[in-house]
């Protein structure tokens, strides 16, 4: 079976810690390589290269990862191999026969000597590290960097999605599904695509196709999909026989900064957005920017609605070219804001995500206002630069913060100007009928400036 | 607002304990008369007695009392009293004025006397506790006992329902909305009674229905009814918003022992009992054996059955009529069995929970090739002593076991042989064919003596 797990990257990487976490996430047996030689030549490998020399060590290394390869196992295995492993043709052969080589991105020289120089576990060759940089490029399957939370592990990368889908039971969006047919050959399920389809009559399809597939407790299934597709995958996996694990593959831009992280799952009911659902974080969410190169423009701009939203959270006034496909880093970069916040309140209980809702108290008016013929990122860049509006009147903004935040929104190809027939007062009366806020006061994250967005409680 | 929770009780009954865990389950302020009273008269009471005398402590308790329940509160609040506040029958009217009195039952002598050495508070006049018998058994609303769990707090007593169902949301079982009008004046939702309705139809026209009345994320939903109307209505509560508290109220034997303590709600889907649920617990679990007294005699034997399989794993071969309306105290100590092994493993990742279906992998079988024409407790006493008769031919129990747990059976009036048509090979074939059986293995907790049931893997 060609399905194990193999983590390679530079020392100091992360390989062993990545592995340890893959291993938690998909319950998988773990193997770090350079502890499984350290067991054979009982010694430590800094005093074994000294000794010996690197040939030798080399010889060592290839004759243990072979033994660990050629010995049955029944499940897949996670493998952190050493920093040099690879260098050897004939390991990166046999490893790639075994399963698939991930990459880890090197970190940056400030961050990496950091770690090298925290880690008590001696690397003998750390220094020849950026000698070694084409070695590491050469590798197709990418990770730039991971997120650990309470309950989830996310990777970002590129061309990394594959491994988790072939061989578990995936649900798909028709659209993924019709543009990646090798990856959907035999689907658990396909949901039609589009927020019209979030309804309590396709989660009782995926229950049924739940049970025709005999997923029982101990299964795992994947969503591959955008927002959609995770929120229904997740709510179905959250509520079979009381809750299995899942694995999230985000496909749009927009459900990969968003959507993917943060444990919520649902979908509408007539009566609203989102009324019926559940926390159930993915054990994994898979970020693999292949997927972007099919995405049709309009949700590459409504992805990059979000990731400004991000920015003026964060802090930063990015001077990135807002109409690119947006590289893996620019995403963990985006994604980061997020899982600072949610890090701090899982459950959305303590108040802190509501930083997140920055743009969105009008942003959600907006959508609902037009009908949904506004994507949810058009709808949020309107809500961020109207509600910097409000800030400058309650004095929280620079009179100028708008007009910049419109020209950010504005190089991304989103609209900034409510439409035809909005006004603030129409969208507020949209707000206040809204249950939530019964008690005549409505909650605003207000966008005050680069990294400065203010909950505020207004009456109306 | 008559709506207070006053707690009452011999001294060391637990009073301020239970208005702690009260006031943490439905979140609303607990207020300790006796601390009260310390703060004003700046000593401890036990002083002021050997000071002042009982009288004048009683006219400061008096006044401390009128001056809580003149303050005025935005929240019901939970009120601990002390051990003789109501001696004043002018107190006793003024709480009952202001909301209902609970009157806890006075532990046994042993457990009493064991608390009133451990309790470093002093308690001038627990020695009078006996004297006062007939005054606390003067108070219609009675606790008997109750289990604090992780996440829920479980309330055992008579006449205590009304409280929790008059000043919240509440959803009935049909029957129990007909038979109690008065509880049911303006219910949110009355549920069809029966298995039948354990439905997705149900689910859905239960999140209708909390739209409809503006559930929102800081409300309460109660259920008042039998193991379906806890079911959906837990499950809805899991999924509304993502979640919301509930209250659960069993009003059948079976419910209250088993279906209501445990966190498992759910529903059926056409291709199977409970393949849909969330594990969600309710915070509060009130059982009023008041609703006993209606329960048609086909449900109380049902009941019956899981209370003798309570009864084969908590060790007791109680001489208990199993035929009258069991006692507060029968439905304790049968809970009390559940509650120890769920406390061990809550979501029922850890084995630990199997001990619970012991009796149950015939006896499902037994219900489902019946058509469930046999109630749920008929076909687990089938079952508990057709897996009695397997332990005795694995060399588990002793020859005479069957019959003797046969006999227990029949006093409940619940049969205990096989219905006409089932065989243990049609049974054993129903139960492989499920798909959690799948690997050619059943697995049994089968009872072996009083105390004595054991988890065994049979190949079939």
């Amino acid at each position: 079976m060609k399905s194990d797990l193999f983590l390679y990257g530079a020392p100091a990487s992360g390989k062993s810690t990545l592995a340890k976490a893959l291993g938690r996430a998909l319950a998988l047996p773990v193997i770090d390589l350079d502890e499984a030689i350290v067991q054979r030549i009982a010694m430590p490998i800094a005093d074994y290269f000294q000794q010996q020399g690197e040939d030798a060590f080399r010889y060592v290394e290839t004759d243990v990862l072979a033994g660990i390869l050629e010995a049955p196992s029944a499940f897949r295995r996670v493998i952190a191999l050493g920093g040099g492993t690879l260098l050897r043709q004939g390991n990166r052969e046999l490893c790639q026969a075994h399963g698939t080589v991930f990459c880890l991105d090197t970190p940056d020289a400030q961050e990496l000597s950091r770690r090298l120089a925290a880690g008590g576990k001696s690397r003998p060759l750390g220094n020849q590290a950026e000698a070694r940089a084409q070695h590491y490029a050469s590798f197709e399957h990418r990770i730039t960097r991971w997120f650990e939370l309470s309950d989830s592990l996310v990777l970002v990368g590129t061309g990394i999605a594959p491994d988790f889908i072939q061989t578990d039971r995936t649900v798909f969006d028709a659209t993924v599904a019709k543009l990646y047919p090798q990856l959907a050959a035999s689907p658990l399920d396909i949901i039609p695509s589009g927020e019209k389809n979030k309804t309590p009559e396709t989660v009782m399809k995926l229950w049924h196709d739940f049970a025709q597939a005999g997923i029982g407790r101990t299964n795992t299934v994947v969503a591959c999909g955008g927002g959609v597709t995770g929120d229904l995958t997740g709510f179905a996996a959250a509520t079979w026989m009381r809750g299995i694990p899942w694995i999230n593959i985000p496909t749009t831009l927009l459900s990969m900064i968003d959507a993917s992280t943060g444990g919520k799952t649902g979908f509408n009911l007539p009566e609203g957005k989102n009324l019926a659902g559940a926390f159930h974080s993915p054990r994994l969410v898979v970020i693999d920017t292949e997927f972007l190169k099919t995405l049709p423009p309009r949700e590459l701009r409504s992805g990059y609605g979000e990731l400004i939203k991000h920015l003026i959270i964060g802090g930063k006034n990015a001077q990135m070219d807002f109409t690119a496909i947006p590289t893996a880093k620019t995403i963990a970069d985006s994604l980061a804001v997020k899982v600072n916040i949610v890090r701090q309140d899982p459950k959305e209980t303590l108040g802190k995500r509501i930083l997140l809702n920055c743009g969105h108290t009008i942003g959600h008016a907006v959508e609902s206002a037009s009908n949904y013929t506004l994507s949810h990122g058009e709808a949020v860049a309107i809500g961020c630069v109207e509600e910097a509006k409000i800030a400058v009147e309650q004095g929280l903004a620079p009179e100028n913060w708008p007009d910049e935040l419109a020209t950010s929104f504005q190089k991304a190809g989103l609209p900034t100007e409510l439409p035809e027939g909005m006004t603030r007062d129409s969208l507020t009366e949209r707000i206040r009928l809204d249950k939530k806020h019964a008690n005549g006061t409505i909650t605003y994250a207000l966008p005050c400036n680069w990294g400065d967005v203010k909950a505020v409680k207004l009456h109306e």
